[in-house]
């Protein structure tokens, strides 16, 4: 297709990001100054935000409809993990003025489908933003809305002593896609590469999921910064410790290769970011009803340790089959 | 005080943005993934969004607390152009990796600040957001909730034929004081000086003049972009056109003196933007009760012209006090 130059932000506006409201979320087709949601009956709002900026959260050569769907699915993940519907969602597009060519007409159409993909998965809908020109590079920034029933949202700060740990889907994929796409000369099987390079790129935010466990669990939240990390997160909002046995972490076959050749890569799994599974605690009285539910929704949930008292700061402790503790360097992702 | 370097993304969520928010609000002091808002009966939710950028949309030097005042009050006054109550913000903040120096902990301290005192002023509280790492400039969203009763939400697509136009405050202030901020050397009186860069700088969302034209106006925006666009922007959702007495147009007396020695400068006041003060139409009928209105709440509300039928696709037309037409060269802003 040839290439068409930037559009100006009205045309923006109404040609590409207008067609994604619906008339009855209250935006008005984004005329007005701000968008009006009616609210809902016997449920409280959860709001969560995200920015992410190109070469930090994806590479600049990322199409762009991937990119859009990345950063709807880390804000839909959020609301998962908080044990709600995805509703409504808000924009903020920060248009690099000095790379108008790339940037272009072809671009932010891609953009826009790339939403609305997005937005007929996960029942969400465009209700306003901004669009604005940045001497720096592309940003993206969402905030997503969701419905929780009164009472049912799930916190981190909930785990109880006694408490088992779990987590759905497999943990280090997205991490080793990322180190694929970054170059490196880690010999994966062919085979597996777009599997991991896919987990890396289209997180799958695991909302119904986060809505069935609401019932059950004490504390929950999404993977972004790395298992072992977010985990202490969970352990230090809630005042426990956890103890994680390495064999139970799930790895997907992929994953389970690479571990065979050099098992010290189980520790960059662990403390890697971007998996966007979900890491909850539930009491143990409920260890049937959470397979129960990993089958009807065929969704692995698999139970890695359990939740203990918190002594001498250590919030998470991480032992392999012969009990012997593994020290895990990085403590995940730091933001800055 | 001692340059102090920059807090890691933790310690700068507990230390300088948890104590924005309060329990009440539903945002667990940041701990989650996501806040929980309660919903409030017989109200819808407005929602808006602004992205600032430095250089771009505030000036590099621009003190931390003045920045966060800027950023909180362009939306705020979003939710005043729609007749709601500000209620709650989330906040995603763009830290440039380059500068840690100049970003360090007493200018993120300084713009914590700045945010509580705008959280004092406009009731509004922190309930979550971001803090990412940029290799851009500085850049700051902010997302803005307030309440609106169901059905008093002022809406830009409501202008009828016959309306009376009303502006509050004066006209082209901020503009002057970019000008001035700019380094221009239109000759300012030393004693005005002051008074446009604060228009400009710390614009004053009319929060409560929006609710309480909510009974009587058919539309309303905040002037943002420009007079003259818009009322071309009400116009076109309303699918009216307007007529302006230019003569009529409120300037302060720092404005009147400059218009005075060069009246070709009025022009760009119509144009010129960053006003944030609300542009609003009303049946004539309530032309007594606006004038009661501005009395009670001592706000300048100046009637500048009336709402017409569409012809000619001529959204807005400025007449002097002959009756001539004035003709508006820049169409405002354009965000790109």
């Amino acid at each position: 297709m040839a290439n068409k130059s930037r559009p100006n932000e009205f045309d923006l506006i109404k040609e590409y990001l207008s067609p994604l409201t619906q008339a009855e979320s209250g935006a008005a087709l984004l005329t007005d100054d701000a968008a009006v949601l009616p609210t809902k009956k016997d449920h409280h709002l959860v709001v969560t935000m995200d920015t992410l900026i190109s070469n930090v959260h994806f590479f600049n050569d990322t199409p762009s409809d991937l990119i859009a769907s990345k950063c709807l699915r880390v804000n839909i993940s959020d609301l998962a993990a908080m044990g709600a519907e995805s509703a409504y969602y808000s924009l903020s597009l920060s248009l690099p003025i000095e790379e108008e060519m790339k940037y272009d007409a072809n671009w932010i159409n891609n953009f826009s489908q790339g939403l609305a993909t997005e937005q007929a998965l996960y029942g969400i809908t465009l209700i306003g933003g901004d669009t604005v020109s940045t001497p720096g590079p592309l940003s993206i920034t969402i905030t997503a809305f969701g419905w929780v029933k009164e009472g049912k949202e799930i916190n981190r700060s909930g785990a109880t002593c006694g408490d088992l740990v779990y987590v759905s889907g497999t943990i280090g994929d997205a991490w080793l896609g990322l180190t694929a796409l970054s170059g490196s000369n880690m010999e994966i099987e062919p085979s597996h590469l777009n599997f991991l390079t896919s987990s890396y790129l289209r997180p799958q935010p695991r909302i119904d999921l986060g809505q069935r466990i609401s019932v059950f669990a004490n504390s929950a939240m999404d993977i972004s910064d790395g298992l072992a990390q977010d985990l202490g997160h969970i352990c230090k909002a809630s005042n426990v410790s956890a103890v994680i046995k390495s064999d139970d972490i799930p790895l997907s076959v992929a994953a389970r290769v690479l571990v065979q050749t050099d098992p010290e890569l189980l520790k960059s799994l662990i403390s890697g970011g971007d998996d966007y599974e979900l890491l909850f605690t539930v009491p143990s009285k409920f260890q049937k009803d959470i397979e129960r539910l990993a089958k009807e929704l065929e969704i692995p949930l698999t139970q890695i340790g359990h939740i203990d008292t918190l002594k001498d700061e250590q919030l998470v402790t991480i032992v392999d089959s012969k009990g012997a503790k593994i020290e895990i360097a990085s403590s995940g992702y730091q933001h800055f």
